[in-house]
């Protein structure tokens, strides 16, 4: 039997940091990673293969970075992993054995029973460059696209597609709005505005029944009897962890359907660990597990892997995943970081708000001045931020990265009324201003 | 006697936010801010008054933000503190008598012996709208013109004027590069090229002797023997607290010539208080004054001031300015926030440093992407971020922010490296190569 020290089961962002990290960690160590498929590549990007990608290998993750740190590539599907002899055996049979046991088995569209959906022109999101070339082509072909999921891949999409204005593009989501899962209403309708200025279609509060035609989609028929031409469908409702190997094992799986991990990711079972979408996450205030699945928050969890794998060395601070996020629509980036409003109240969170609307240049009158708009909320009492949300232009990503290394290091309102900034007429709001300072201003002034 | 409860003199930003953050915290007590000139002017944006501000006055904060709050505002000059009796005296000999005063009069231009500097033709960085009237048309008529000082704002003017091409513009700057007093030489040279290839001359090493001419100036002649023509010559060279009302009482100065201050900023006089640029300055790390002169800096100070008034409200936990800044060049963004690499080894730090260079994109070949180059500085034994520099397109100027933040809250090498960001192909590098945890493994993986 061929061994290995550190067996990594995936090929995404998270098997590879996991891989990277491991290599710098322990230099001596054999590491081995096994996909099944013939590329890496960055999901983050598919929805934008169609057009801002000259062509869907420019979104393939290079091998070179693996192998000239020299980490062994197995192309091979792992079929089934056996934890008490430590060993994983491949497609043809073959056994692969090892010290440490990584799983970045990732996930997989969410399927719905939707009558029709096996017709050809019903695509998915799937993590793979021949399937992906496939789509890309239908979708140049499509005239009626119809998009079944609002969430933020659908809006990515529909944001790439309609930017031509050759198609008609129409968005079916569950919710009273699309991003709901991600935003509050405020920040949800922003982006909805700009897709509808464009010509996107959007009908929320309603769902597709039925994909009608004969062998090749044609229509889809809505939960309120309308019916829509289509001759491509793109289902992006959203994606569950792949968890196929631990079919066998006593690996135990966490409330959402992931691998349960410890917060230094390894799982119930000694020597295994899991990264990415495929392990469990959990909420940073509440413990409990949620449904995030970020690149972003992949790479975290794969450092925290890689590091720890033989002994703990990295010691993980925080308590769980906080779900940061930024997405982009026309020229306008939202993003979140920690909880909104509608999650806070869910949680029950006792909270304050605070708001800011501003320039990002000041004085506002200078050339290319935009709006940045922000809503942080505060615990009440303790007074520590439980998360922002954030939109305007695309500073504003790094916005969000302030706010979730705020929220990480328990920042709280007086804090943020005193933080120091470095600002710039043409690159910032004001000093006076500053968004940041105003929200966490105006929830100060409700704390008596 | 004329009586006011809070007495602010200054109508500059720091003048401003203490005015409006005493109004919050202390709604019952009247509070007058007085200025002498007509109007408050935004003062980071005056590089900007050429070409990008339609007019000078579109630099104007306007009176009504104080007036809407309550604030009376007194345009006179105060000529003299009586600290003994609580009151001021204004230009035509009335008084004004306080309970609290805030001295928020910021700065003046430096002034060095120059041959020939009292010549028509040259001019200095004055926060008064008629004399940057002047100095606007003086500019526009002007064709050849010499900048003494290519600090920041010396940078930023010729970023201004060179945009049209229509000029001959030389910076002559006493040091080895531009901008070598915030960055270090790696971060100062990118903001020069730019400027070169915009047909900036930029003679560095050497200083300006003698402004020739008869009336008007017309070359200027430099230390090593050559000269230029120069029909306006902008002098900008820095600038010095202005503590002219400190004469005639016992406020204590600090090292650098500026009103010294607690960490509250109370000066050593009871019930007076100093803020912004007349105020003495602490270092973040070692408490040693530094000439840190910034909005930014005035306005957290002002904030903490407006709300220690009476009482110790607003807690300052940290230990002193960081002087955290950004500034652009061209399409260029350059900022820093702590240390640079200079800086610390003056202060003896020992230090180790990452470094990244990465797209701000991912995948790079998506459209736009362009370079983020960071550097970090931690502090060897103990871990301590000590400061960081970064350069590339806008957003950077919030990642200068969230380095700001991160030296605030003592983040150290670890933190970042398990650092939870938010990611998007089109707003962010990569996940797995996000500059600021880029920098920190290779700062990590220095420390056995």
């Amino acid at each position: 039997m061929e061994k290995t020290d550190i067996f990594i089961i995936g090929g995404g962002p998270a098997g590879i940091v996991t891989a990277l990290t491991a290599k710098v960690n322990y230099p001596d160590k054999k590491i081995t990673l096994a996909r099944e498929k013939e590329n890496s590549l960055i999901p983050c990007a598919i929805p934008y293969i169609f057009y801002s990608l000259e062509k869907v290998e420019k979104d393939i993750i290079p091998d070179e970075i693996l192998l000239k740190n020299g980490i062994e590539l197995l192309v091979d599907r792992v079929k089934k992993i056996d934890t008490t002899n430590k060993k994983a055996i491949l497609s043809k049979g073959k056994s692969i054995g090892f010290e440490k046991l990584v799983l970045a088995t990732g996930s997989k569209p969410t399927l719905i029973p939707i009558s029709g959906i096996e017709k050809e022109g019903v695509w998915l999101i799937e993590k793979d460059i021949s399937y992906l070339k496939k789509f890309k082509e239908a979708v140049l072909r499509a005239k009626d696209i119809v998009i079944i999921g609002g969430g933020f891949i659908g809006v990515e999409i529909s944001d790439e597609l309609s930017q031509k204005g050759d198609k008609n593009i129409t968005i079916v989501e569950k919710s009273e709005h699309c991003l709901s899962k991600s935003f509050d209403d405020e920040f949800a309708v922003e982006g909805e505005e700009i897709l509808k200025q464009r010509g996107v279609n959007i009908l929320t509060g309603v769902v597709v029944e039925k994909i009608l035609g004969k062998k090749q989609a044609e229509k889809v028929k809505l939960s309120n009897g309308k019916e829509i031409k289509a001759d491509l469908v793109i289902l992006s409702i959203g994606a569950k962890p792949n968890i196929d190997l631990l079919e066998g094992t006593e690996i135990k799986k966490g409330d959402y359907g992931g691998i349960w991990v410890d917060e230094y990711m390894r799982t119930s079972i000694k020597d295994i660990f899991a990264v990415g979408d495929c392990a469990e996450t959990k909420d940073f205030f509440t413990g409990k597990s949620i449904p995030v699945m970020l690149a972003s928050t992949a790479c975290t969890e794969a450092r925290i892997a890689g590091a720890n794998l033989y002994e703990l060395r990295l010691l993980r601070e925080n308590k769980g995943t906080l779900g940061s996020f930024s997405t982009k629509v026309g020229d306008l980036t939202i993003g979140i970081s920690g909880y909104n409003e509608k999650s806070a109240k869910r949680e029950k969170f006792d909270y304050i708000i605070g708001k800011a609307e501003v320039a990002n240049h000041h004085p506002a009158v200078l050339p290319g001045a935009k709006k940045i708009k922000l809503k942080l909320l505060f615990s009440r009492k303790s007074g520590i931020l439980l998360g922002g949300e954030v939109s305007g232009p695309e500073a504003v990503s790094e916005m969000v990265n302030i706010i979730s290394l705020a929220i990480q290091k328990e920042v709280d309102i007086s804090n943020f009324d005193t933080l120091q900034i470095s600002t710039h007429p043409f690159l910032t709001s004001s000093p006076t201003a500053y968004p940041l300072i105003k929200a966490a201003q105006m929830a100060l002034s409700q704390i008596k």
